[in-house]
């Protein structure tokens, strides 16, 4: 029951960082070594420094010209020039030369008027140290130059070497190791195909590309398998092997096959099991006790889907490490965002929202992408992550919060923010944009062709794909956009036709050809949700075949999404589906085309001047973008990049 | 004269970038390669790369719990429970666990209430598709996953692994040498003890440490001298070695002895010689051509000053290499801060403002610190770095302008703003305060006692360091403060009580024990400037010996600084000097100790229970703080951490 309460009995970051920091004792883990200064920039000084030689070393000249006695120069006018002998009264110097003794000011030589080698004029005073950078001015020998817990930024090398300094005591990095946990989760050394119900380990890579920003020593072990005494070994190999943090992947929720507690439990003391963040709410955090043979050391259980495990390292692990040597905690700048759809979260828990995030007129809009925690491909495609907080439930559609950003500020200029249904042209664009010499980038919410418009009307989004057939007037998108998008005078571009299909197993062995066989004895289809806008395609179809729902078996059966009615047809569980060509091509399946469909894009009028919107349709008029969409199969491009007109149907 | 005026005609940076990018084929330059992609985080992609497996394989339980068919729950109450069957109607799975054929959802086990192996109960009813993780909802085989001209971040890689991409085509990075010159600077590899006139050449491994950051490959050179055809052979051998990028140190001004502008006339085409910030002004940015033997490859002349040349490195070098690779411009968090001083600005000139900077009250306080070119130290000192604009004149005291922090920004609420008086001993602090388990940064404007009452008044300083005696009480601080802080409330705590003497050349040759010596024939003084406290405390010294001024020689020679007057005494251009023990130590000169004056920090005592205010006090009433300033020679610590009184004088 204990150990249930505790889990339970969430606790913030802040918190679960503060009990670990107060437990370790960062001075007797972390040692000190020697290392050249120039090789010592983003370590940790382990005590003073103190300056070895003056910069500069000697008054010294600032400028090129000649060096005087200021006071020589006083009576100095433009109308009453003052005559400087060589030698005596004025010395040539260069930037960097050494004051001649004697001598207290510098002017610059573009103020002499030369009368010959031996004289000087001058028409105008010269202030005491003028234009002379004097010894110690930079750097005093014998003072302290930097501080013990500072971390070395490249002009401290610089200013360590200007005052002698050619090797400094630093902390030692913080060595940390990477333990990967489950039966089904396989080695990506072995580059495996994954079967139903594995998963190519990757957590511990992205660990690792974390720990190399940090400046911390990292390794990893190749994955183990959910057993308590293997996973026992593996973490006292990581203590023994010198590593003052093991972090565990996965195991460390509460289900019948996590060990990782009870194992941390055997070498150490539980300090957190759970902080009340999603995703990332089962973190382990713990430190060694003499049962380890090392005590005082950090174990951290991190969670094994992607997003909670990312949580994790970012927010208990990095500051907790940063600490201990003494870095700067990494952080990430930030932008006021306004989002573009309510989003309820769960009160008592923060939120990690992912968000498709770029400016529109004076705003930052931010569309909150996918919230499971099992899709990386989240972060991969997020701008911007903002935490709602544990005493909200929600964000409300129109509201402004802080976001932590995932690219540079300056990037959300150059993002351009697409609302609606989407399409994989859409991404041959994006991949196109990307290699314009002012690289663009395209963020995709995937809200249906419905909802882009509506994106649309709010002002949420620069542009939307939409791919809406009407069969009354045999037209898409424009009876659509007459309907809904009456105040916003807008202009729909093709990006391409689209075939929509019977997606049915490979070598289509009940010989598939159209519609009709769909009334056939033999054959069951899987068909999509009503109001989708492939039912009713479907549908269409099937009212000109003059063929009735009653009649086709499996009519009811219905899926969401085109991958999910392939996944039907590749199982068994249905013969046939109406779909798109990837969906088919994504599962190795064959594809019967049916019908062509436009998918446009909806650009309100204000924005075509928009230099990414320029930019956008500068890009779909070329070549390059028509080739690709070709390539991808199940696509014409005869009108890609034309303005379309009501009516034109298919052209 | 087309030199001249080029040189003259500066741009702004932004200019001089795009200038490089608008002549550079980065697509040409920049080749690709294959990396494993568990190695290539922070690389760019070369072009579009597209999932080989979906994530998930399969529908696969997102829970630990039971596998249903919705349907058959969607009769159970809490009053009316379901029963089903082991096998047929239920199956038990792990997360992970793919989906058993015909099931559709996942009820989490917390909420089955079992009954024995082969039934189940359930008293809510499953929506589809509850608790499971369908096919492709995370990656869908053949989908594009990443862009081309994209930096992989840690969750990229993740990202990729999970898709089944095991290497990944990027482009190379950026190499870029770097060729320091000039006949005065000392190849910091030998360990140089420099002389007057020469310098440690450091600008090299601050490029080395900068390039680090942005992931170029850099290397380096040894100094060149300033020889126009050795330099000219140092560029063509980087190039010829496959630096995509040379950058010369030094020599890129207009001086008799810089060659750099004309060894890049030799070899390609100038495209910009000045640019319009200080530090900086002097650079050089050009484009090689065929007489290169490499053409189309980036040359940059860096200023020398190590100011200057980091300007060069950030706001010049940084974006266009980061561009030639496709990487994010490196890019500094910003913070509006209010100026503690007025700051003039030379018009028609950007300036790059060094500050320290912390939070008082609630806003970000930041004071210039010196602005010479050759001040390295005002960078490993500033917090942050204000640009004044090319159209301004200055920034106002109070003013508040948007500064890049060279700090996380969490630090500014970690800084103790410190306006005064600089003393040694403070650096001693300093050193401390940061080995607390929350490090405090101890920042210190230099403008003198009087200086630092000011701030306090303006409320531009947490805290003020002062050691002014007043003749007439023989007492110290309090009588100014009484003058100039009326309507304040202050703490006053001492420090260290401080040593001022007599500066004498090494032994002492002429034996001077006190005033009354600097009647001597033979004694000339070298005296500080009117109004500085030690002027003062030598006028008081000499008023009570009953010594006149006129009896004094070299009373009149006045210098700025301590140091200053002890190089006087170096030289030997006088024989003696007021001075504080530090500057006689720092050129291992003799101190003959004259008089002891008390140096206080004066606390608004409305900061007093300011947590970085109690923490520097808590600090200073420790043993070690006095060791540490006994240990610097010319200090007693008799009162350091007690709270001074009027009239207290030494105590």
């Amino acid at each position: 029951m204990a150990k249930r309460n505790i889990y339970l009995d969430t606790i913030p970051v802040e918190e679960a960082v503060a009990r670990a920091k107060a437990v370790l004792d960062r001075k007797a883990l972390i040692a000190s070594e020697t290392v050249p200064t120039h090789e010592a920039a983003g370590r940790v000084t382990a005590g003073p420094i103190f300056a070895r030689c003056s910069s500069p070393t000697f008054h010294s000249a600032a400028m090129d010209g000649i060096a005087v006695r200021a006071d020589t120069t006083f009576a100095a006018r433009e109308d009453r020039p003052v005559s400087l002998a060589h030698g005596t009264q004025f010395v040539f110097v260069n930037t960097g030369n050494p004051l001649p003794e004697g001598m207290n000011a510098v002017i610059m030589i573009e103020n002499v008027v030369q009368k010959d080698e031996a004289t000087a004029l001058i028409d105008a005073p010269a202030f005491p140290w003028q234009h002379v950078r004097r010894i110690g001015e930079d750097i005093v020998a014998t003072e302290l130059l930097i501080p013990q817990f500072r971390q070395l930024a490249p002009c401290d090398i610089g200013a360590l070497l200007s005052a002698g300094i050619y090797e400094v005591q630093v902390r030692e990095q913080v060595r940390a190791v990477f333990v990967p946990t489950g039966d089904e989760v396989l080695d990506f050394h072995d580059r495996p195909e994954p079967r139903a119900g594995q998963v190519i380990e990757s957590n511990s890579q992205v660990f690792m590309a974390y720990a190399a920003s940090w400046g911390v020593r990292a390794s990893f072990t190749p994955p183990v398998p959910d057993d308590e005494e293997t996973l026992h070994r593996a973490v006292l190999d990581g203590l023994a092997s010198g590593n003052h943090a093991v972090i565990v992947g996965a195991g460390s929720s509460a289900g019948s096959k996590d060990y990782t507690r009870r194992v941390f439990e055997s070498v150490g003391r539980v300090l957190v099991h759970g902080i009340s963040v999603m995703p990332g709410k089962p973190t382990l955090v713990a430190v060694t006790d003499e049962r380890s043979g090392h005590p005082g050391r950090l174990l951290v259980g991190a969670p094994g889907y992607p997003v909670s495990a990312v949580v994790c390292l970012e927010k208990v692990l990095a500051p907790i490490l940063a600490w201990l040597t003494g870095a700067a905690e990494p952080e990430r700048a930030t932008a006021q965002v306004t989002l573009a759809r309510k989003t309820p979260s769960k009160p008592g828990m923060r939120e990690a929202l992912r968000l498709a995030a770029g400016r529109i007129g004076g705003r930052i809009v931010a569309a909150p992408l996918a919230r499971g925690a099992g899709m990386i491909t989240t972060l991969t495609r997020a701008q911007a992550v903002a935490y709602i907080p544990e005493a909200s439930e929600g964000i409300d559609e129109g509201e402004t919060v802080t976001a932590e950003l995932l690219v540079p500020k300056t990037e959300l200029d150059r993002v351009l923010v697409h609302v609606g249904s989407h399409d994989n042209t859409l991404d041959m664009l994006a991949n196109e944009l990307m290699g314009l010499t002012q690289p663009l980038r395209l963020v995709s919410s995937h809200a249906g062709s419905m909802g882009g418009l509506t994106a649309l009307k709010a002002g949420s989004a620069l542009f939307a794909g939409a791919h809406l057939f009407d069969p009354e007037t045999d037209d898409f998108n424009f009876p659509f956009i007459a309907r809904y998008l009456k105040e916003l005078d807008v202009t729909v571009v093709n990006l391409a036709i689209r075939h929509q299909g019977l997606i049915v197993p490979k070598g289509n062995p009940l010989s598939i050809q159209g519609v009709e066989d769909l009334t056939r004895e033999d054959v069951r289809l899987i068909n999509r949700q009503r109001g989708a806008g492939t039912r009713i395609l479907l549908d269409h179809h099937l009212k000109t075949a003059g063929i009735a729902p009653a009649d086709v078996r499996g009519y009811d059966n219905e899926e969401f999404t085109h991958m999910a009615v392939a996944v039907n047809v590749l199982t068994g569980a249905a013969s046939c589906g109406l779909g798109i060509f990837a969906a088919a091509k994504a599962l190795g399946l064959d594809f019967v085309p049916l019908a062509r469909e436009r998918y446009d894009l909806v650009i309100p009028t204000a924005h075509m001047n928009d230099p990414r919107i320029t930019a956008l349709l500068a890009t779909i008029g070329q070549n390059a973008i028509k080739a690709a969409i070709n390539g991808l199969g199940g696509y014409e491009t005869s009108l890609t990049g034309q303005v379309m007109r009501p009516g034109m149907g298919l052209g």
